[in-house]
């Protein structure tokens, strides 16, 4: 097992990685921003180096300081979270060359996946179902037309180095086809370096449905209790759940042995998730692949009893995987609500500020509250706005529903304004409380509703 | 349902109440003294009623005020916690008199468990193994001769309405037996104005094993995995964990099964847990009965994923037991360390004062901290010295300690002194990280080598 491990990252996420290694007995190093000197993850870490300046690009993003940093401290690998370098071939490579263990993939299967036409393209051939579309690149409108006249329209037009909607388009006629290919494209060049363009046919109605798998050196791979993520905005998770209603055993399995047949195809190791939208007759299509831990982990170490962050190091070690598919269960009903310093009725602008005083309602059982936060603490504005994951479970879905209601009234916070109560009405909101949902009701149907009665209050 | 619960309780076990009531829809009416007007239940419950000044007769021992303030708020029934007046057997005849719920058994029962000499008895009728001794009360030292003659010695006296060691002696040859069996029935009727005496052995070399059970109105009883609770300080539990090591499940069954034949003996309603006293060949002595929810209910909570307590309010509002036997599970290992207000060094002196901050480390998986205090709190001197449970749950017994040590670690609190530091030297005891201790251990052998290493760090 690894004597020493540095976390490339900064919040929650570095927090619960530093405890599991403290818990196993292995040295920590927290890397830190010049704004973050003060943060939890910073005291709780046995080591601390400053990378740089408060700006992500200037720290949590800097490469060469936090190499540096791991070399530095002798840590013998490097566990990234999710965001920052998660997901950075390039950093991956620099890791592994100066001989430090990286705690995930190899940079070429996080290459692979990150180009998403590509990953779309290796799933189709592992007999992953995958939304109708190109078969791999298109080069022109004209191309497109011909997968329009096959799939139909509303179309997705998006480029293959993509993210953050960048060289993406909704087309819904042939007319737009020609003239919103090249934009697209041009946007995608200027974006990414990278032109290549492919095209999705639009899905309505779906829901957006995850599975989780670990696979060790040796090609043992396990699968966890799928999750529901369909409560977004602006593509962000809102609210979290395993498992998904609707979702049969059968139906888990079979997902289940899709997404191991997909990591064996590509030789994955460690953990990653296949992304899935979810249509109104129960099929399932692969959207992408997240080749790190994600936010919403917890909901399935409450519902399965896994630790997953040890379960990662553990591979990464070269430990054989400690379960066996029996050995995933499904207990009972887990939900997250992610708590951000915001102002939801001020078009979710984020709040900085020094969290003059915080109470969180930890306590009682099936509640678990994974946050960086403490009286005193100051919310940087150069961060992503999350500041904490409210976490309740249950026998049911209803129980872990009543019990976050009560833990988020409960929750006492000043200095900083946060999303609580637009939390509170969504898990009032009959549709979310019935569990039935597609990825746009938060946007198309809760938001207009509610921004109304924020209206109607003022 | 009732609609209207008060908790007749202060500190963290009126908040898990208060809190399990909300989730559960009903109103909440927390009592309080002078003392505590700013504490978290207070805060948290719905209503709150001041029942008297701030000593403990004055308020939360204050029958008339709190009966008082239950018809006033309207409230359909009552929730002792532990401690308290959660075991009067006159309080409960007064409450169920004005017509309001008792959520625990019956005044009867009550009063034949608190009765120490009665409960051995009615233990021994139904069939329960008892620590051997006297057949009901003996009258004078020529008695307590006989059965000596028959148990052996060390011997204890013991007053039948017995507790806090009053009336109490241990007796090691026949010449001892007539002077302190007299003192003992003195002291006996000045602190209980009752004199009734019975005669146990002196069991030794024993670990303290309990079976928590509950049991609906309609006689259906389930028992919950054991607790060994043998790290023992002045009688009272210091850490906690189940299920306990070399209890295998066939003994967990037959221990479970004499639990509920008790139960079934006595007609008892809701939870009451069974102590025994397990000696070095696995046989277990019934020893008392406790007729609440206990302090350490938590831990069970943990291993077999039930909430104990808003089964206690189902129960009392006349539902059928919502599980059957085999829906109890042991999952993993869970352990309770108890943290309190005090300077183990200074024989364990009580600290009170204000809080001036406090982090608790919440977060991760398998942690839970049943609390009542905050940033700004005050710990008054008028009430016990616990402020807090930390419990750690795995899947094994050494994860939950590795855990345990974490966080015990990560508590920063500032402005009184805590036993963290006892705990976290506990924790590292070879002995303790093993598992096998008997009743004391804590006191004869790991005392004196902690008080020994304290002074040579002055």
């Amino acid at each position: 097992m690894f004597k020493k491990v540095l976390v490339a990252n900064r919040g929650e996420i570095a927090v619960r990685i530093i405890r599991t290694l403290k818990e196993m007995g292995i040295q920590s190093v927290a890397i830190y921003s010049s704004a973050d000197s003060d943060s939890l993850h910073v005291k709780l870490a046995d080591e601390a180096i400053k990378v740089g300046g408060p700006r992500s690009k200037d720290s949590y993003l800097n490469m060469k300081n936090i190499v540096s940093a791991a070399l530095l401290t002798g840590a013998e690998a490097i566990h990234p979270g999710y965001g920052f370098l998660s997901e950075n071939e390039l950093f991956v490579e620099m890791v592994q060359a100066v001989g430090i263990k990286w705690i995930g993939p190899s940079p070429q299967v996080i290459g692979l996946m990150g180009n998403k036409a590509n990953a779309r393209e290796s799933m189709r051939k592992a007999g992953v179902p995958v939304i109708p579309g190109s078969d791999g690149f298109i080069k022109d409108a004209g191309e497109a037309k011909i997968v329009a006249n096959r799939v139909g329209y509303p179309l997705l037009l998006k480029a293959a180095a993509g993210g953050g909607g960048k060289g993406m388009r909704f087309v819904y006629t042939d007319d737009e086809l020609a003239d919103k290919f090249d934009d697209a494209q041009r946007e995608a060049q200027a974006a990414f370096g990278d032109n290549h363009m492919y095209v999705e046919k639009v899905m309505e109605n779906v829901r957006h449905i995850e599975m989780q798998i670990m696979r060790d050196q040796y090609g043992a791979t396990v699968y966890f209790p799928e999750r529901n993520c369909s409560l977004q905005r602006n593509n962000q998770k809102v609210m979290e759940e395993s498992p998904a209603l609707g979702v049969t055993p059968a139906m888990r399995a079979m997902l289940g042995e899709i997404a191991v047949k997909a990591a064996d195809a590509i030789d994955y190791e460690n953990t990653g998730t296949l992304e899935f939208l979810q249509d109104h007759d129960g099929n399932f299509y692969f959207m992408e692949m997240n080749t790190r831990i994600q936010v919403e982990h917890p909901v399935t170490e409450l519902v399965s009893g896994i630790d997953l962050i040890r379960m990662q190091i553990e591979v990464a070690a070269g430990e054989h995987l400690a379960i066996a598919q029996d050995d995933v269960k499904v207990n009972g009903h887990a939900i997250e609500v992610r708590l951000n310093a915001e102002q939801p009725a001020h078009n979710f602008a984020p709040s900085a500020g020094k969290i003059d005083f915080v109470f969180l309602p930890t306590g009682g059982p099936g509640v678990r509250i994974d946050s960086a936060i403490y009286t005193g603490d100051q919310i940087q504005p150069f961060y992503d706005s999350m500041i904490g994951k409210f976490l309740t479970s249950g026998d049911n879905r209803e129980v872990a529903i009543d019990k976050m209601k009560r833990i988020l009234n409960e929750l006492d916070i000043h200095g900083v304004s946060t999303n609580a109560e637009f939390q509170i009405n969504l898990l009032e909101d009959s549709t979310v409380a019935r569990g039935y949902f597609d990825t746009r009701y938060l946007e198309k149907e809760f938001m207009p509703r509610w921004l109304e009665n924020q209206a109607k209050e003022d």
